[in-house]
């Protein structure tokens, strides 16, 4: 893989540098701040805040009852993070290398100017989510200015003209350009080693304050190190340049180096808990160890942020959270970073009101229902048959806290609000499904979208209704333990789960994605030639309804997600009869498809998706990493490891294991959290090895062979029938 | 019925004046030029000219590919119609009576002015379609200004601010406002007795030109009568406003008292065409003869326009053309003058092109769809569930055709385009159905929108795939005939025909609105207080999508357009059945509920509907008549009485009667043109009385009984069974 140094290090050069994603691919962050790597232009945007974002009228030509009428629009803020270079006069040039070093999220780039080699090192801090630092190290006895810069955030200076949309291509997938900037300029500071400003959004009313100081400077042999902090802060109500001032100072006190210290250990206790192992295959540790890195620089741990489709590594979908936080991403964290995944839980706890509101503006009178596309927590989706339509979020989210509760026991979850949010959540089912007497009482979700957008509008969505049945029962057992629900409301959701009605093709032998689906024409996958995919940005989306075609797994989703719903022998015959009519235009499907077709037992299947999945971004897979990287793929190659390829799930309280063997990969070995318990899985072909750290019991099963719940090595053959 | 004065006279004056849906009740037009009636504010929109509109952009937050990107916007041009009236300094005040006499359509104002009456007597000639004429009339001897005015057209002026669509209800049904005037003043004349402008639309590039001028002031006894012409005249790549003049100067040359009866002449001859007699009834007799002088004054008789949802009265959607132009308005004309259907028909087929680029956008690479809404002839719906999804648009048109065919017998129009436009917009069908192997290789079409817009995006609408069968017989017979394709694809298209997949719904014994219909939780009427309809401003649409709820006869368009499809049972089970589920929020519903009423048997439920399709407008049913005159309810009106209760229809070459006895209408009498011979009908009870003028052969069938072919009267019993 072009971009691995070893298993550690993601490095370019030269010709590779020039590589269209190159900047995505080499972004730096916290959760909170975000900063793009080298090759985009000097005032290309590049430094994203998360949850900073602008409210934007949305415009309908013909609008309708219910639609949301604004979105939250994230935009990028000033830039900080680039001190200004001179060189004898000179700028720098572009970078001619770059390094990311994973061990501690250090970045190194080096720029040529006036003749001399000026390398940049750089990272987010973890451990003081404000601050980016920065050391510029340059020959002794050179002409070279080295001093803070903070550029406005993009737009602000000149109103940005909104281009009339080019007759080339509509990418739904882009956030759309606006006509006058939305930043207002409140506050400029300079001064000898410091830059500093403050600007609004002045309809969300967030204010950024945006710094940079030089906090050191020295000569170490022949070369001269010059430190500079950078901060952002970010409120609606509350001053912030004032006190981002004083974090600086504070920071200058602390020094470049004791910070650096402080990165290398956070991310040595990071490690620790989510290792990757995969002997003699650097390229491919190094691809499962970039998508953890690059997810925990993006994923906000305050509980008032979550991860955007992109997290902060770029303009796609306008910054927003969809569905992927709570069900590719959360996972990952809920089983190697309990705090991370129960942060994002918060975040969306916190939005349950604009949830209920959310629901009534879809008709509902009752329930919660949790908004397809947000930042600051209410719907920003402009096209509901591919947005609120898809109610399956949230099951999601109930998913997610299901595998937050298993992975964790930590039951406090419910109390501050989870048990509210699974209730309220669940009540959707009810309002919007109902028992049909004209198929035997069974209970139809009529009218929603699944997760595969190229089928919207339709009826018994599988996936919808399998995650809504498995949904309404823990809805109905946390709610009536927590005395949040009577009897009887846990008695209607409990028959409503039973009574789920699953369509299934009879000529086929499967599971029907919905009622449709095999009744419509299947898509003419002969007579369309490589450059008309993805379809969306080529065809109608009516002309992508109404056949048979997926953008993503749906179906098998199910079949990844519930893999015990399913015999053996149907999950094969699931992934065979749905690889035919799906395209993979959404990168959310390889690792569905992997995971799914692991637990078939089709390891050679399951590892060409899981490929797909872990280079979408390093290889570019998809053409528009540059918009930002995949947060969902990134997840996805780590939870097709684990989930997937050692079957990794809990039953009851039991770690359970339950490996396939995959082609091409002998042995392989990650560490997970479980329950506060340290445990490192080893598999080897289908054999699995657990150790447990610590003095924890923990009851493991492997291949359905319970096994001592000791700290003690265990080990079972698994087997797949 | 409040406005009537006699059967042919509508009056208002007092309070009833200040009704809200006057000014558009009382517009009068020529099918080029409509102004409304008294009531509006002075400087709101007045005058409208068919065919005359803006190009604007249409607004996306999302958009994706296909999507239509610029609307025809009709914009209300100068008003040219109003002379200034000043009387001792003071303007007229509000129109204190109004009365329409529709034996000439001309209309005739009061207003009072300085203590003196003024009155304003004016029609639109249609005879001359550039002409308005004005006569204004005053006691002599008072200080009395009249003079030519011509105010600018509404918002070009001061550039109008967009008001952000209020927090109250987004109406669909009401055209944009517009940021900036898309207006630009060309020219500007001024003199005595004169008064004229030019107006360009700038990116349409429509030129306006509009002007007024004094044509004759003379006393009659204690009366100062004062003449006015006014004119206007459109073109986008000739000029305009001189030709204008020119015409002027010829209409003061042949005078006011000599175009009036011009006027008279037409109009007498009009009638005689289309007669209507109500015994008794004057109200009745009314509403009939309004519908069809509003019909005509608002219908394109150039074969370059048609007739809009409001035609010429109103702003409401953005005076768009669509499918009832078609199947609502044209078997009107087709039947009682058929050369404005022959005009309404050319208009379409003018659009060929643009219907075959509009396939092309949905994913057909075949074949042509026409626009779902248009005026120039490209698609401008911006919402494609409840637009371009409505492909029975395609057999609606191949239906007005048909409906031409068969009453004028005049096969040139097939020659002209006809035959072209039948064949291309029949291969959409064979574009986007198929022959489902999984249904006995049954021709389905999938996720399409039939008439009833609460379900969109459904399979296998019945009234879509009937009309569409019919339409292909029709394609493959004349197009076979006429060499415009082989008998191969003429097979495909019986094929698929006589195939064709109509849902049945076996427990209710009922054909099915689509697949689903009748697996979507029923409506909950008992739950939605009044104030909640129209359930589109009330609801999202998805909460009516989901739900067994129809907006408008869908199903039961079917058996009103084919009801020898259905056996009598089976019409009237399909009335009682969907009569359960329809709102009838969309005002096509009522003339087709009638309609199937009346066929099925039920003269008590066809005369209720029929009655709310009368005085759709005249009562303002549906309180959106302000928004301008639905078109579709004023053709129902007159279809319902000929089709529904007269059972009028073409078989062959013969000319059927099937009259059902209808409460409360004890005998009507109407005239129509069939097979250019002039045919009068008179109906009591069950009994009909054919009478043919002239010497011509025709062919009548009364109620299953063939009755003689010739000039005498003709009288049979008909029985419904």
């Amino acid at each position: 893989m072009r971009f691995a140094r070893d298993g550690w290090c993601l490095a370019a050069e030269g010709q590779t540098l020039q590589l269209h994603h190159v900047p995505a691919l080499f972004s730096i962050g916290n959760g909170f701040i975000g900063t793009r790597g080298p090759g985009d232009g000097a005032d290309a945007p590049r430094v994203y805040l998360n949850g900073v974002y602008e409210r934007m009228p949305i415009a309908y030509h013909e609008a309708a009852h219910g639609y949301a009428r604004e979105t939250d629009l994230r935009l990028a803020v000033a830039d900080a993070t680039r001190p200004a270079i001179l060189v004898e006069g000179q700028h720098a040039e572009a970078a001619s290398s770059v390094t990311l070093d994973l061990t501690r999220c250090v970045r190194a780039e080096t720029v040529r100017a006036g003749g001399i080699d000026v390398t940049i090192e750089q990272f987010v801090s973890m451990a003081q989510t404000a601050l980016v630092l920065t050391r510029v190290r340059f020959p002794e006895g050179k002409d070279v200015v080295v001093t803070p810069l903070v550029t406005p955030p993009p737009g602000s200076e000149a109103p940005a003209i909104a281009e009339p949309q080019s007759d080339a291509i509509y990418d739904p997938r882009i956030a759309p350009t606006l006509a006058d900037s939305p930043w207002r300029k409140l506050d400029l500071r300079a001064g000898p080693g410091i830059a500093a400003r403050a600007d609004r959004l002045h309809r969300s009313g967030f204010v950024v304050a945006s710094a940079m100081q030089e906090i050191g400077r020295r000569s170490v042999g022949s070369v001269v190190e010059v430190d500079f902090v950078s901060g952002y802060r970010a409120a609606r109500d509350e001053p912030v340049l004032e006190p981002l001032l004083a974090t600086l100072t504070a920071a200058q006190a602390q020094g470049y180096d004791a910070m650096l210290a402080e990165q290398t250990a956070w991310f040595a206790d990071f490690w620790s808990s989510s290792t990757i192992n995969v002997p003699g295959q650097p390229a491919t540790e190094l691809a499962i160890r970039y998508a953890l890195a690059e997810l925990t620089m993006a994923v906000g741990r305050d509980g008032k942020t979550s991860i955007g489709a992109k997290g902060q590594t770029g303009e796609g979908y306008e910054g927003h959270v969809f569905w992927d936080a709570d069900l590719y991403v959360l996972p990952v964290f809920a089983f190697t970073h309990p705090a991370i995944a129960r942060a994002m839980l918060a975040w969306r706890i916190s939005g349950l009101d604009a949830a209920r509101d959310n629901a009534r503006a879809m008709g509902q009178t009752e329930g919660a229902l949790y908004p397809w596309r947000t930042i600051g927590g209410h719907e920003c989706s402009s096209y509901f048959p591919a947005g609120p339509a898809q109610y399956h979020i949230n099951a999601d989210i109930a998913y997610a806290l299901e595998t937050y509760l298993a992975a964790t026991g930590d039951r406090t979850i419910l109390d501050q609000g989870g048990a509210a949010m699974l209730v309220e959540t669940a009540r959707i089912w009810l309002a919007i499904g109902y028992h049909d007497s004209d198929r035997d009482d069974a209970f139809v979700i009529n009218r929603v979208t699944g997760p595969d957008e190229y089928s919207a509008i339709v009826d018994n969505n599988l996936y919808t209704n399998m995650m809504a049945a498995r949904h309404l029962r823990f809805a109905a057992r946390e709610g009536l333990a927590l005395s949040l629900i009577d009897a009887a409301e846990a008695a209607r959701m409990v028959r409503a789960a039973d009574a789920m009605f699953l369509p299934f093709d009879d000529a086929r032998q499967v599971y029907a994605q919905d009622d449709g689906y095999f009744a419509l024409d299947p898509w003419p996958f002969a007579d369309t030639p490589p450059e008309k995919y993805p379809l969306l940005l080529h065809f109608h989306p009516l002309a992508i309804y109404r056949r048979r075609v997926s953008k993503q797994a749906d179906a098998v989703l199910a079949v990844a997600l519930l893999p015990d719903a399913f015999s053996d022998t149907m999950r094969q015959r699931m992934v065979e009869t749905y690889e035919a009519t799906t395209t993979h235009d959404s990168t959310l499907s390889a690792s569905a498809f992997a995971t799914a077709a692991a637990r078939a037992g089709d390891g050679a299947r399951a590892a060409h998706y899981w490929r797909v999945a872990a280079l979408t971004d390093l290889s570019d897979l998809f053409g528009n990493t540059d918009h930002g990287l995949h947060m969902a793929a990134l997840a996805g190659s780590w939870t097709t490891l684990a989930m997937g390829f050692a079957g990794m799930r809990v039953e009851g309280d039991t770690l359970c294991f339950n490996p396939v063997e995959i082609p091409g990969l002998p042995e392989y070995r990650f560490s997970i959290t479980y329950r506060g318990a340290p445990v490192e899985v080893t598999v080897s072909g289908a054999t699995a090895r657990v150790s447990v750290r610590g003095d924890h019991a923990v009851q493991i099963r492997i291949a359905g062979i319970d096994v001592a719940a000791s700290p003690e090595i265990q080990s079972a053959r698994a087997t797949v029938s």
